[in-house]
């Protein structure tokens, strides 16, 4: 029977609908509340069938969640998630978000996005990536869900902080981190049969970046790939002291040795291999003196909602693994 | 009525079926030899229907094709491409060669290859990327026609020359570029919902970069995506000296001004804009003190068959655009 | 030099956008006019880059078309182009409209579409499919293109018609069928990796069907694929009689002989042997004593906008094929 | 702990591959001996890396296998299925089949295949469509698993039964169903942006469906989708008398009202909601005195593997959703 009672804020969005299926089939949580924006009035089910989740999608009342629910997982667009988080903290609900809006400092968040809405939880957030931050997440009532792109590109490259100088991000993305709207981007016509980058002014995303790796030159792009899930980031690293692919590889294999959804390989991570799982294929080498590093997701896992129950898990004292495989 | 006779030798392959229809639709010119290995005997709008080229595919015979054509497009492999170009070479045709083996430089070529099959020919040959070598080709006998990812590479990065000293290439490229073999990279089941690197050792390709772009350190990672054609390539340069993106532009825009198939565009490259065409797009910017530079060409057209018709009209003294609009 | 000037009404939507190019690149006509509804103010390739006509679109008015056109091709949605067609034959422009609004005659269109904007030229109106009305085609002012899906279906039946009483139409199309609207159903996620019906009471298209082949039960489906442009229409015939398969062949060999653009093959067709065409390719047998017919067409040439240059060239006098090889 | 020890016998292709996963990871099975023929010697994660099972590959020894495993799920291909099957048997163990050599009748099967190599294990071998033989399937020692076409067709039209005098059965295939082989048809290229039909003499699936649903004049072609997973039948019926689309409903409803993998909807069915499960979605309605039905599958589960489990469950007394959900 399951012990926690979670709500899920925002379930219309891909990485919203993702988190009311892993809430729901969890064996220790229960979905006891799940709202959304402009689908509300509709039955989950109806609006994403392959989730099969058969309850309604509710308008979004912080009292009535409160009075069902002891966590949350929010997946509003930032700006709203601010305001959803805090109503739902002085509530006294645990919170992972899902937004940009508590994974950068106050700083940083303001000089990219705009004033902070709720600015006074900054202090309490921790950025959501287990790999990293595993100890304070457990410890944490609010956890800011790392971007997919971050989450694809940091996994790529944590095990070389503090010996390399610079990088160049290469991100190769499904349509799905591009949301739910309908736009010319992403009509089928567009994006079929092409390829196009289309983030090329990363700030935002080189801002997590230097948050978490700091005293590395970024820079980053991201492409728009005709396919519907996933994420490959191709990094190229230069060391601040010259390396072998064999101590390369080492690092690797002794900074994720214990991880339980990244997996060290010796050939080129595959989108396709990844799909629908929490897990991150990496690879690292060294080609003509540079670290070449790669790192395969499914940005609505790894990159979004199964991280955000991974981070849940730990907030609650359950096993990492459970509910995600 | 067409002025001069044409030979394409290994027209099975995706890059020589191509060649076919574009001599065989072009105004100047008269296909009047055809060749295949593996699927000599059958015809060419049979095993290539949409390209409509009604003629039978025969046995290399550089005699007989000696009798019939004056120039040859060679799409063979590399090896047997240098055995065959010399054949036609001695029997006097001009030759435009699509594979590896005329491009490099004999050192270059058989430290990263094997032993050159008609070194003898390596002083002859000129390296067919007519934005930079447009003279030399108009004079040449032998012309080596640029690797797509190469192409694509170099195009994005020649403005720059002189004024960067690294670059990372990331190159997206669709199936076609991996040739019409059936294996299990291949199979659609494979590709598709996939993105992976397949060419993480990119010696081969580097090689051709450092010896057009001399005093560049290059990085090089090929990944393959789910569509039939089309390459962007994603530079991220380091320059010598700092250098805004409006000066950047306005060197991109001064190096293309008269070039007939490169277009400088101030939004990202896309691969689809450029499919069934001999033209590529280029941007380039700068964010955060480096280089961004994209170039979307189809890897058949503007990286093989196409460009290899644009040589060939230089070499015949033809308008540079006939037969590629 | 071109000799008959015309416009292009509704060039933003795909058909209309294709008309244009088509027009623009015709060696005998010239684009003197192009119209857009909600992208009027902005430059065709700017919206459609890969078309590359570097014309302005401008608002519709009646007056200022006819000034500077002869002709007009129009692609607006149904009820808005009987009136656009109207201004413009009162102006005496001959027309082919793309859209449903005069294909049908009036007791058809207004059980299954609406009342008629303008019922006074359905009397004129001439249904464009070459290969059964070339001649009415020739004489007509005003042209009604047909559907797209009907285009299939039509050419995979027309030699059967007397001797069949009962036919299933299966169609499966691309999804620039389903217009540049983005909408839930043509975002990317929903279309890829997927199948399904989208028009199962297809009573629309089943009148034109019956109109065109009178005698003759239809049952028809259409259904939405993965791909971008293409139709293919499988259909399943009863024959009023026991035919062979070589009867059947025959029958299609015959009917098809002089078509500068159908061509009937001995194996099934393929969506994109006919991409970028104004090509069908036809095949017909007998299994188990019922008629499988297939036609695959371009839904946006055959099946719009190269099948209205094609009537177009009928009406002005000019080659068949002119401006669509 | 697992009750029931059971072996995979041709793991290599893509049915077999997931009858291996299944296996892993059901409750109730233990997946003792896993045997391929081309892929001997090589680890099931490294040729289906996705499926994440970590067993090796070995070749096929009846003793062997009956050492370890009571029950067995064949998916070789078909005559070398018959052989296998038979030493299985001999040996005592349950088996499910998934090849076409124990689903029709000898006379069937000899004059659409071949002589059959185990003619007298067919009177024991049950047809393994649950929702039509679910109690024989549980007496059963040998289950001949139902082709993947034949599944969705069947359950398109069962509720019909003896109500429909003739149908037309339209098969929309992903590639997977063309098996894990590298082949011109299989290659990207060939598949990607195309639709055609592959199967069009489909002697060998009417056969299938004349003899689980008599009475019924059947037409069948199946077309290949640029999909990798998932079927949709598009059946058009004509039935015997009158019957409206909600008596239609009505049946469907009750024919699958306690089936555990079978949803009846009231919108067109998408092979997008099926993947990777083992449910099928089903609609029927009436258009024009017709009736239409449709089921969409993954070819992989309930066309294949997933079958074949369900089958086993059955087989072996287990809940029949057990390691399905």
């Amino acid at each position: 029977m399951p012990e926690h009672r979670v709500a899920v804020v925002g379930a219309g969005g891909f990485g919203g609908a993702l988190c009311a299926r892993l809430v729901h089939r969890h064996p220790s949580l229960e979905l006891t509340a799940l709202t959304a924006r402009s689908d509300a009035g509709r039955r989950h089910d109806e609006v994403h069938p392959r989730y099969r989740v058969p309850l309604a999608l509710e308008e979004f009342d912080a009292d009535a969640i409160a009075e069902r629910a002891d966590s949350a997982l929010v997946a509003y667009p930032h700006k709203a998630a601010a305001l959803a988080v805090r109503e739902l903290r002085e509530r006294g609900l645990r919170v992972v978000d899902l937004s940009a809006d508590f994974r950068l400092d106050q700083a940083r968040y303001e000089h990219w996005y705009q004033p902070h809405e709720a600015p006074e939880l900054l202090d309490e957030s921790v950025y959501g990536l287990p790999e990293l931050h595993r100890e304070e997440i457990a410890e944490a009532g609010l956890v800011a869900g790392p971007g997919c792109n971050s989450t694809a590109a940091l996994l790529a490259l944590l095990p070389l902080a503090g010996r390399i100088e610079e990088a160049a991000v290469d991100i190769k993305a499904g349509v799905s981190g591009a949301g739910r709207e309908a736009t010319e981007e992403t009509h089928f016509v567009s994006v079929v049969d092409n390829v196009n980058a289309y983030k090329v002014e990363g700030h935002r995303h080189t801002a997590e970046l230097e948050q978490e790796l700091p005293g590395i030159h970024f820079s980053f792009v991201a492409h728009l790939l005709p396919i519907d899930q996933g994420i490959l980031a191709s990094c190229y690293a230069r060391p601040t002291e010259p390396i072998t692919a064999a101590e390369v590889q080492e690092l690797y294999v002794e900074a994720y040795r214990r991880e339980p959804f990244v997996d060290v390989v010796d050939r080129p991570p595959r989108t396709r291999e990844v799909r629908d799982t929490n897990r991150a294929t990496v690879q690292a080498t060294v080609v003509n003196d540079r670290v070449l590093a790669f790192c395969a997701i499914d940005n609505l896992w790894k990159g979004a909602a199964g991280q955000a129950v991974q981070d849940l898990n730990l907030m609650l004292g359950l096993p990492e693994r459970e509910g995600l495989e």
